[in-house]
């Protein structure tokens, strides 16, 4: 399509494209939007190797088209909610300003990193309601999708978990580390009890030991006793044990008390396997003691809904609106160049939020996106801006931003979000408004290219 | 954990690590491995360079291991069986032999790169069985789990998808490509005929047209039509039409006869949108005259079990066998340097696969894995092992096999697999044993660990 358009002398016409999504993931009633800072630092550097160039000519790319990719950077502008913003379905989240040919090359990667870390914030911020303020660590990379874990980490320190066991992602984007140990170094060792001692003596500070790779109860708990007992001679601590099996509600309870009994009332308790909001819910909610949460698979897998259905629709080209018309009225994009405003009760809690006409200043009322007759005032509350300007002309305007900033940012912001849009089952669905203008433009360019489709063609084709 | 090794002198002791699953996804009969040639590369290539190096002293790591770790290159061997091969649970797929150190360290990008690659070349094969030999080509990358598209497309292709829309995996891994437009290239014309007619102009061989932007049959199939009169005028042939949306049941048998009555009946239908094997069955159960699926999201995100549950376990240590006991029998792992044998019937369908100690030549009879009493005779039998030797000390010793290569090798090897293990719904169990030894070392450790586990911590902590 890039040749095409290159070909055709379409290359520098200008466009405007639009991510959003229509449907929140895990049946829940929001989602926490992420993958700004990689988007952006990745179009920052986008451009074609010679190898890249090599392998397109292999592919017969017109040579006059290859010189151009050759040169290619992108110079486009880019409006956006901040990551860490819980947003809603059929919302514009991100619009991407340029020549056709540059708004059109990135579709593919803005679509990845957004879905993705959106998606996996998404479930961090689920399990992070579940689990309140205990402490959340994850163990994902193993059964990542493959380079997926990457973002993966990331994503999840944004909707809110605490630390990461992916050393690289910590690395790459300044994460919070937490290691533990595996089964293989008590197996290692030809006795559980040499194998506690030893990584107590070597990692005296910070020491957690896994106690079920024989017997959680008979074994595990009582050699962690006795290791706690023989740091406690030497001035230390044993920070805390894991349990990676069995009924962990049971066995966190049992735990607990076998250490309260041997006067370690500060060795803490951390539970994984298999864990996810659901499970988290109900362990807390049977009373379970457990201080940490390690979670993998369920989160960086994101398990229950494992893509975000975000897409990125043109919505203008040479200066005129577009639309992508369906015979389902939910599935006819926006067209026109747009913007989203957030109203909110004295900055307190958010109520709805607007989509309107970048030329537009304020609205009264806003319109359900595509139920006829259902209309929601907002004259008279806060009215916010949620689009900021990131990139123009290619190059980023703010600083990069941490995904520790993000991560209060996102915190934050939920505490405006009220229970019944959080909760798991059956959320109350946010509202999302357009104003009558869109409305208008969206009628007149249905009617054009819908209903009226037949005869138009005949007329073209005629 | 290798600090550990490291500081404790164990880093070169001899160790012994089984990858396994023990769940087959989807609710399937089998899984494809794959994976294999990804992790060969990465372990051949593996270092850490000075701003790793410089990232872990900054963790506080101890300055010895850091100079150890400069200096790391993986030695170790590897056997496994063959990327493409119908495998079952609990079956070692990977052994790998080295110092503990280094069999250690690769454990997380060993499981991240075996899991998620067998986990999408499963799904791929799953496609391959509903789509018969319908053309296959994988569009995911767009909402594929971040980078792990790249990985993804390369899986699909060893599981029997045809081609990828996804460039750089081609590049990488010499995929063959297919390309298709998009809703936004007919947006950017002003109708939808200047942009097919453009499209065809430009690409007149292997063009297909998405008629599906504004109006499928009123609109998008006449355009289509048009143009494909106007090619023939040419000596042209359209290639095809693709269907993205509405009922795509009745949308391709109507598209089919409007293109059959205007003589177009070599022109092709594509249908892409959500697609999975279920909806392909369902598709060609109805008739459907489809050529072509495009599928995505369900592919390369493994939708209804995205991740294989996949583990690293250790089985030897300095020379002694190890396992790590559950009071789940099916938990306990099993010990000891192992082997892999298939076995069959005259090299036709496949019967049963043997776990065997790596020095045990051949048996009459396994056993299954944790079931009591319950036996297969496999005398008489043709015996295939199925493990080979893929790397040793640390380098490859044989050529890097090509994706196509596998995909070609699972075709066939799946031929031989009963439709009853194949099937989706409850499919028939694969019968997997081990050996009468196997099954009494595992008992031997399991008494050593399991129920003596209290008297024996009592002992070594008096």
């Amino acid at each position: 399509m890039a040749q095409g358009y290159f070909l055709t002398g379409k290359a520098a016409s200008p466009a405007t494209f639009d991510y959003f999504f229509r449907e929140n993931p895990f049946g829940g009633g929001y989602v926490i939007f992420a993958g700004l800072e990689d988007l952006l630092s990745l179009l920052e550097s986008l451009e074609f190797r010679p190898d890249d160039i090599d392998y397109l000519r292999s592919l017969k790319f017109h040579k006059d088209f290859l010189s151009y990719l050759q040169r290619f950077r992108f110079r486009g502008t880019i409006h956006s909610v901040s990551e860490g913003e819980p947003v809603f379905p059929l919302e514009p989240l991100v619009r991407v300003d340029g020549t056709l040919l540059e708004t059109q090359l990135v579709e593919t990667v803005l679509l990845n990193l957004l879905n993705f870390e959106s998606l996996i914030a998404t479930k961090a911020s689920r399990i992070r309601l579940a689990a309140g303020d205990k402490r959340l660590v994850d163990f994902g990379l193993r059964r990542a999708q493959g380079l997926g874990g990457i973002h993966a980490s990331k994503a999840a320190i944004i909707g809110g978990v605490d630390a990461t066991s992916n050393v690289y992602s910590a690395f790459t984007y300044g994460l919070q580390t937490s290691g533990t140990l595996a089964h293989s170094w008590v197996q290692s060792f030809d006795d559980e009890l040499s194998a506690f001692r030893t990584f107590a003596e070597l990692f005296p500070d910070g020491c957690v030991l896994l106690v079920d790779t024989y017997n959680t109860l008979t074994s595990g708990i009582p050699n962690a006793i006795a290791v706690a007992r023989e740091l406690e001679k030497k001035g230390k601590r044993l920070l805390g044990i894991r349990l990676d099996s069995g009924d962990l509600a049971y066995l966190s309870k049992k735990a607990r008390s076998m250490l309260d009994d041997a006067g370690l009332s500060g060795v803490k308790i951390v539970v994984s396997n298999q864990l996810d909001e659901y499970l988290i819910r109900s362990l807390l909610q049977q009373g379970a003691p457990v201080d940490t949460f390690g979670v993998g698979t369920r989160l960086v897998t994101a398990e229950g809904s494992p893509s975000l259905d975000g897409v990125y629709k043109m919505s203008m080209c040479d200066d005129k609106p577009r639309i992508k018309f369906s015979d389902n009225i939910s599935k006819t994009t926006l067209p026109g160049s747009k913007k989203l405003v957030r109203y909110s009760m004295d900055g307190d809690e958010f109520r709805a939020d607007g989509v309107l006409l970048d030329a537009e200043r304020s609205v009264d009322e806003i319109h359900h996106p595509y139920l006829a007759g259902q209309s929601t005032r907002v004259s008279g509350l806060r009215e916010e801006p949620l689009f900021e300007k990131r990139m123009e002309d290619g190059k980023r305007v703010s600083a990069e931003r941490r995904a520790e900033t993000s991560a209060l940012y996102a915190r934050d912001r939920l505490r405006h979000l009220s229970p019944e849009h959080r909760r798991f089952e059956n959320p109350h669905t946010y509202k999302v408004g357009v104003s009558q203008k869109l409305l208008n433009l969206r009628e007149d360019l249905s009617r054009h290219h819908g209903a009226d489709g037949r005869s138009r063609r005949a007329r073209s084709a005629g």
